[in-house]
């Protein structure tokens, strides 16, 4: 099933505004076994009317969003109903709607705002209890030119999810029984690269019957999706354990740190980190996923010298000696904040994320990672990441929550 | 002049990755007194020759992000070279650099990267100092079809922002003949909402000759755009800053996390933190910003009440009776931050990011700020903000920053 979304709105181009919709509507679709075949951002005006016209030709679904409110720059309706052929008529029960909308406010209804109350003829109107703009939806029957479904929806998210769910997802259900055995499934892997993947198993995904594939590579994170049948998900999923499973973060989209906080509260353990080059954002990701508060009590960000002696009891010696970014700094690190926090598992990290403070034995890049826990020695390892600081950051992160993981999980 | 972004990737379109790439070029083309007339999303594979074969018909320039890697799936190169019936030819240089970028890393390179040295024959190779894949900029004159340049970019925001502004951006404004005369200039704001610009200010800065405007709000921000030659900018800023200049956080696009570090720096001050409800966030900003090691060397991620009590002396009668968000408790987590660590100034923030553990008097949303500094009392105040986990995080970090901004400036 062909599906196009096309959003309208110029501050969408403008740079005004994060275009969600997108992202959005492919995690809902993709719910259904659907998939948004091509995506088109156009501002307020004619562009809309050329990419409606140019999308009912290979589509079974429009969905379009925004432009359906009363100033003179919401266009969308009119011109739907221009290029299907339609005569505009008032809606008596969208006006009503839209009339107890403003009653139950207080509000005056301006003049401006009846237009709203237009659908194509033989269209049915679908209610927006959460603002004024009723959405439209053209049943492919009455487009003359292709069997194409038109789903007009007004632009604010806490006006389009409802009607989506209450009013489209419904619709596009009965029109794609066929692809409903279709599904999806995400694996995300750590430690190992993209071209890997393409190296080690395109070969043997490529061979799987109705099996689609495709990789997003981002910092210190490689993810595999799949797209298919159940037994094609199955048979893909199976290649990609069989080669790279230690490297699995998670199977069902889970990042690094939610996969992180769940198997620490499976075995009921808690975390304590001690960061110096990555100032918080370890503990930042820990604590963006909901009910971390149960694994996460204690995190230092030690990022002078004077805190890594203070903060955690590492040896002011030491950090003269071997300098605070060395294997000794980390191991004591991880150790202080174990003791310190009373958590089953510390992970410290120090590092040079830069511009400044490269030498040529310890370059931009830099860091070691310890590891430290009621039941092992400490351990430290040395990572390279030569990134801009924020990718460092990030990257040195993923490298110590994926140590974390690995230690939780007995993984070596 | 008509440019049209293509933007592709699986990804973008089920969901997984939200397409920030349109409305970063929408701001980047504005500065450049350009706009995007249409941005199209489509998935890997076939359909990006379908939308780079319309979009040439129509367009003075296209921009095509992503498909650009090493795997089976990144076709943007070769299907580029098809629509224009051009041969692809490996490019010496982008050879070298390519095997440069994995000598650095001590990484041998795959196989598979080989073809990232391919451009279109006449086609010029836009370096990518961030990662392996080069750009490729074809010009109007190679192509038969239509006078059109087509720029092709990695999709990565780290790879593609540097390669724009340093590539792109000069090429179009080259190709736009834009007037250098006009600059432009963001100022940003905190601690007051896009509609009081709006009604205060907006009516007089229609009046300034040559000068487009424009908002962009954020969570706890709002940046002023203004575009337009000198004397324009410099009347719109004063009408600005007359208004509501006690709110600016700079005139040059820093962040107020950037900023926070100058003043500091600025006065020799140092900061320390102390977090429960940001987890960590709050650092994590302040040393994104280079040179934060300078006025930053303590932080405190206190998410256990015993944590609040074993690292900053926080009193266990006080969080018994009042509850770890609390005023009392907010302050005393500032003042243990500022003897513990020894800096001049500390800021703390316990509150409810949900989505469980509010109450009818203590909803999620609500966090208290406190604030503590050797030559002033501890002083705490309460925000609300309702959102969703990082959103709230988000917005209570912005507030605690700017607090941290006020007290050392003076402003109260």
């Amino acid at each position: 099933m062909h599906i196009e979304v096309i959003n309208t709105g110029t501050e969408l181009l403008l740079g005004n505004t994060i275009n969600t919709h997108g992202a959005w509507f492919g995690r809902e679709l993709f719910k259904l076994g659907l998939r948004i075949a091509r995506q088109t951002t156009v501002p307020d005006g004619a562009a809309i009317r050329e990419s409606i016209e140019e999308a009912i030709g290979r589509s079974d679904a429009i969905i379009v969003t925004g432009g359906l409110g009363p100033t003179s720059d919401d266009l969308t309706r009119e011109i739907t109903a221009e290029v299907l052929g339609l005569e505009l008529i008032t809606d008596e029960a969208a006006l009503r709607s839209l009339e107890a909308f403003f009653a139950h406010r207080n509000k005056p209804m301006a003049q401006a705002n009846l237009k709203q109350a237009l659908v194509p003829v033989g269209a049915d109107v679908l209610p927006n209890p959460n603002g004024t703009a009723p959405g439209v939806y053209v049943p492919p029957r009455l487009n003359d030119q292709a069997n194409c479904a038109i789903f007009l929806l007004p632009g604010p998210p806490r006006e389009l999810y409802p009607m989506f769910h209450n009013e489209v997802a419904p619709r596009l259900k009965a029109m794609a029984a066929i692809d409903q055995a279709h599904g999806s499934r995400e694996l995300k892997f750590t430690g190992i690269g993209e071209s890997d993947f393409h190296q080690g198993i395109d070969a043997q995904l490529a061979t799987i019957p109705d099996l689609e594939f495709g990789y997003c590579a981002h910092i210190g994170e490689v993810d595999l999706r799949l797209i298919g049948p159940p037994e094609a998900l199955a048979s893909g999923s199976a290649i990609a354990l069989e080669k790279f499973g230690t490297f699995l973060i998670s199977d069902d989209g889970s990042s690094l740190e939610a996969t992180v906080v769940r198997v620490l509260k499976e075995r009921g353990m808690t975390l304590a980190t001690a960061e110096s080059c990555t100032g918080g954002l370890i503990a930042n990701r820990i604590t963006n996923v909901p009910g971390s508060s149960a694994v996460f009590g204690h995190g230092f960000v030690t990022y002078a010298n004077g805190a890594k002696s203070s903060l955690l009891n590492v040896s002011s010696d030491d950090l003269a000696t071997h300098g605070a970014v060395s294997e000794v700094v980390a191991k004591q690190m991880a150790v202080g904040a174990l003791q310190a926090s009373g958590a089953d598992i510390a992970v410290a990290v120090t590092g040079i994320a830069g511009p400044d403070g490269g030498t040529p034995e310890k370059p931009v890049g830099t860091a070691w990672i310890g590891l430290a826990s009621s039941n092992h020695d400490a351990i430290a390892f040395k990572v390279f990441h030569p990134r801009n600081r924020r990718d460092f950051k990030l990257a040195v992160s993923q490298a110590a929550l994926e140590a974390v993981r690995r230690r939780v999980l007995g993984l070596g």
